[in-house]
């Protein structure tokens, strides 16, 4: 096993995608809410709810990787969503990711990537500084902060649910 | 520019750690309450508090890539604390992160890597699965519970504060 960009990536955003909405929905059914009364569901007033947090997440990782093998990534619509939604859209992403060109992606470590930055802007880095300062920071804040997000709203999960089923033996 | 275990690890973790306790002590200092308010405040009662949020992302960043290294991370004690002390915590890691030897760390891909989990219990991995598996999402998370934390709270933060000094060109 050597170390690449392609890596770095794609298998860290399909674990990282597999997340816990069953558990959320699982929860809301049990105590007898609405789930969307999660996926309305904010840490802060200025940050995102749970159904944007999860939205962003594939975003980052489908439109991330695509920049990185020069592909283009499918625009999926930021309509109001079920859990249901939410879990199709998650596999479309991860379905998505699984037709990026590996090789392609590892390629990119030295070509400029532009990227939207808000409505306006753009952002400009190295294909590696973009995986490393860009795309992994900004996938781990969002999908944080759709697990913060469950917890906070008592679904019982925990850091081995957020990890995901990583390749680790464990004695 | 190539891609390398170490441009994925120490990096980060340097501008990871780098994070917003000036404006956290700042605002306690505004708004007139006891900055231990904000170190001792939690998102879930099953989630860490600020104060430990913070000593683990050091320790992930640390004993991770001394492990890599093939080194011996230094311990810190897990005092009761203040948020000078958690700083110079921060500080100490990003130093002792300067001295790991980069090479060794690039060699470590497929040397298993052995580690605590939990008081009892062992994980074991590839260096590369490692890196890309446990320690970045394990530090992504705290750090970015860290960040929530602060925002949940009312400190005046956001996403450019969380990313840090990473290297981008905005046009």
């Amino acid at each position: 096993m050597s170390f690449s960009m392609s890596q770095a990536s794609l298998p860290v955003f399909e674990i990282g995608l597999s997340a816990n909405l069953d558990k959320a929905e699982a929860y809301a059914g049990a105590k007898k809410f609405e789930p969307t009364v999660l996926l309305q569901s904010r840490l802060a007033p200025d940050m995102f709810a749970l159904v944007r947090q999860v939205q962003v997440a594939t975003d980052q990782a489908k439109n991330g990787s695509a920049r990185l093998a020069g592909a283009e990534a499918p625009v999926y619509e930021d309509n109001k969503t079920t859990i249901a939604q939410l879990k199709a859209r998650i596999a479309k992403s991860i379905a998505f990711l699984k037709t990026l060109d590996a090789k392609q992606i590892d390629a990119s470590a030295d070509r400029e990537i532009t990227f939207p930055l808000g409505a306006s802007n753009k952002g400009h880095m190295k294909g590696a500084d973009y995986l490393n300062h860009f795309m992994l920071p900004n996938f781990y804040f969002h999908i944080t902060a759709a697990h913060a997000i469950l917890r906070h709203c008592g679904v019982e999960i925990g850091k081995r649910d957020f990890l995901g089923a990583i390749p680790i033996r464990r004695t």
